[in-house]
């Protein structure tokens, strides 16, 4: 085993690990199952976040850990691997190949390396703070949008948002798409949307709720692709962020999305 | 070109034939616009319609044609090609390779043989009337479901509901859920729920306000793969229903999916 490689041929280890795991388990017996919070979980998860722990702890011993499954174990670097095994466990056990797994390296709070593989298509985003994103291999690039109008929106799930977003959301919805559902938001996609968003094939993803495994690698791909990552107040993202998160394509466009977001209609 | 092939054949000619059309559009420039009814499409919607119905017209001069994108041809045999050359669109011009061609052959009304084709993972399931589907020609199976509470739920918007449906989705929802919002539905897949749930990874897919086109394809690959296609009523589906869609993979479930969908909650 390489015990000199650098984060970056780690963080790919960590996703080939990950894969290797997941690909078995895809349609097939997962053991889906309800975690105490109530979100769902399989072997999958288990399985291939126990496999990502195991090659840190073993090349960078020092280091912190904070995954979704196993949780947190305090490092003495500053540094800290944050990992989902699986963002997406619902499209994972429905067969559908649009989940991802999220790796991220942050430091002293800020993520400065990011991953999202989506390991049955055999997709890899690769954010590094100060370099260009790659999808598998090659550069990646957010698209312009001239307007909100006609701007594409992606969210998982109406209800995944904390209690009171919804009306915000709508109210960017509706000055996205002029209010006709037809051109209403792309539901479905977890982490997959950001990787679409940075490869230039959606505008805007906003999502509340999520945790630091589930946006701090999104955050390098994301702006390393040329868009700009934030919360619904327009601040970076790190690790004291409390999960409302916003992705936007083209960072000309961010003064209206955030604007869009913070205003409600009037009450009739 | 073969004049004699099957019906069977043919519709994998017009499978294969809207595939090469698709592929070279994928998260490419697809000319995405707005039809007249606000519904979007793209070249790859117009061009692969087209390439069918050459098929066709060569092969089944006689036939009716009704296409999305070019409408309806009339016939003379009582059978008529019902074709969506991209069911999802939006997912497609979003680089999501979770949209579907379907074609169907619908005699006196009744769908009678159905593809669900998905050019980019090129998957394809096959219905025929009174023979087992296939998935990539292996036969394909729905899953038992012990229990509605439990069922994973699918449907591509709450937004494109008809007027009035939402909240007897969501009761039906509620009903599998007991409210966990983690366990809501999966959103997003259009068409390509109903092949998830062909293959025993989705439960119940519901949708309305559906045309010919979205659900004559489905019907043959779901009772073929032992599930029950019906309206919110439990009437069978035919040319002439008006776009309420159940697809239930345990027919057994049936009367449990029909009371919940009926069954609006009290007012408070």
């Amino acid at each position: 085993m390489p015990v000199n490689r650098t984060d970056i041929d780690l963080a790919h280890a960590l996703a080939d690990a990950a894969g290797a795991v997941i690909r078995p388990y895809f349609r097939r017996n997962h053991g889906l199952e309800l975690k105490e919070d109530r979100s769902p979980v399989t072997l999958a998860d288990r399985e291939a976040e126990a496999a990502m722990r195991r090659l840190i702890e073993a090349e960078r011993s020092g280091d912190g850990i904070h995954g979704e499954e196993y949780g947190v174990k305090e490092g003495v670097t500053g540094r800290q691997w944050v990992l989902d095994p699986i963002d997406g466990t619902r499209s994972f056990a429905s067969g559908r190949a649009i989940f991802g797994t999220l790796i991220a390296l942050v430091e002293d709070g800020w993520p400065v390396l990011g991953i999202i593989d989506q390991p049955v298509q055999r997709e890899r985003w690769v954010g590094v703070a100060g370099r260009p994103t790659t999808f598998n291999g090659v550069p990646a690039h957010t698209r312009s949008c001239a307007a909100l109008e006609g701007a594409t929106i992606a969210t998982t799930s109406p209800h995944l948002f904390e209690e009171g977003d919804v009306p915000h959301f709508m109210a960017l919805v509706t000055a996205a798409s002029g209010g006709n559902p037809r051109q209403g938001p792309v539901y479905g996609g977890d982490c997959y949307n950001y990787g679409l968003l940075a490869s230039g094939h959606l505008d805007i993803v906003a999502e509340s709720g999520l945790k630091l495994y589930d946006f701090a690698a999104l955050v390098p791909v994301v702006e390393g692709a040329g868009g700009r990552m934030c919360d619904w107040n327009g601040d970076p993202l790190n690790a004291n962020s409390e999960g409302h998160v916003l992705a936007i394509g083209d960072p000309a466009r961010t003064d209206d999305v955030l604007e869009a977001i913070r205003t409600l209609p009037h009450a009739h």
